[in-house]
């Protein structure tokens, strides 16, 4: 981890106090065939390899119904990533951009999001393609994609009629 | 918040010890029109209201170069939620879908995502269209949209041309 943790050239990271203000629970864990970062692909793709997002089993039942979604949203957590860079050179010549103009995985938190397409769910693991992350990546999150998924409440007052 | 709490008809909770397995630091208070549950929308449009997203100040400059971009993906913490529901009845009605088969706030890890238009930056709020959450919601990240989104860094050995 020494090389992720140096920064390189015109960086600029920031003191902070650890952070305290809410805390997380790992609901599973993320099977890819990357081992090493070096190997992961920048950005995750719809016809990439098989991975598996292995529930925790005091969630199994609450996949109930993800299988009628064809693109589901996965939330991770990027455990290995320093958290107080505010300025970042991808590229190690010395010019930067902020952190919030990049999908880093170096951010202040560090959660990763992809849209992933639905291969297939058996027994508390589901299995998908279009990730990017670290085999062994803790799983925090599935939705169903936003664009696919229509409300299963009553209409609101602020809701717009579509 | 103890009509939230309130279990309706087949909803189903787990026994849970509190999370610890990681931290979050929020980054800056969120702003929008929106100060009761039910008159938030239910999703975001892009012709919605302005919000301001406002950064605490040492993440000023971690904003650089995030004016290149028209959408953006902003990740917030819904802290009125409970966490423990596997199974959940949007309607109240005696049907349930698992959690992980809603967009519900109600979820292990309260983490809401959307994709919001950018109107402006300025000294370190930002503006956007597009957000459905209430106002004092606690920002947890900005990353540009990865459909818009063209990495920075030098390819690697796991990345398919496009």
């Amino acid at each position: 981890m020494s090389s992720v943790q140096e920064l390189r050239v015109n960086e600029q990271a920031v003191e902070l106090a650890p952070p305290s203000d809410a805390t997380l629970r790992f609901i599973g864990t993320i099977r890819t065939p990357w081992h090493d970062r070096k190997d992961c692909p920048r950005q995750g793709h719809h016809d990439g390899p098989e991975c598996q997002l292995v529930l925790d089993p005091v969630w199994h039942d609450a996949l109930e119904g993800l299988e009628d979604y064809d693109t589901l949203e996965v939330l991770y957590w990027l455990d290995q990533s320093r958290r107080d860079l505010v300025r970042q050179s991808p590229k190690s010549d010395g010019r930067t951009f902020g952190t919030f103009a990049l999908r880093s995985p170096v951010r202040p938190n560090p959660i990763g999001t992809a849209m992933v397409k639905l291969v297939g769910i058996n027994n508390g693991t589901v299995v998908v393609r279009g990730l990017d992350c670290l085999d062994g990546t803790p799983l925090l999150d599935i939705k169903p994609d936003r664009c696919a998924f229509s409300p299963k409440a009553p209409p609101k007052s602020g809701t717009q009629t579509e």
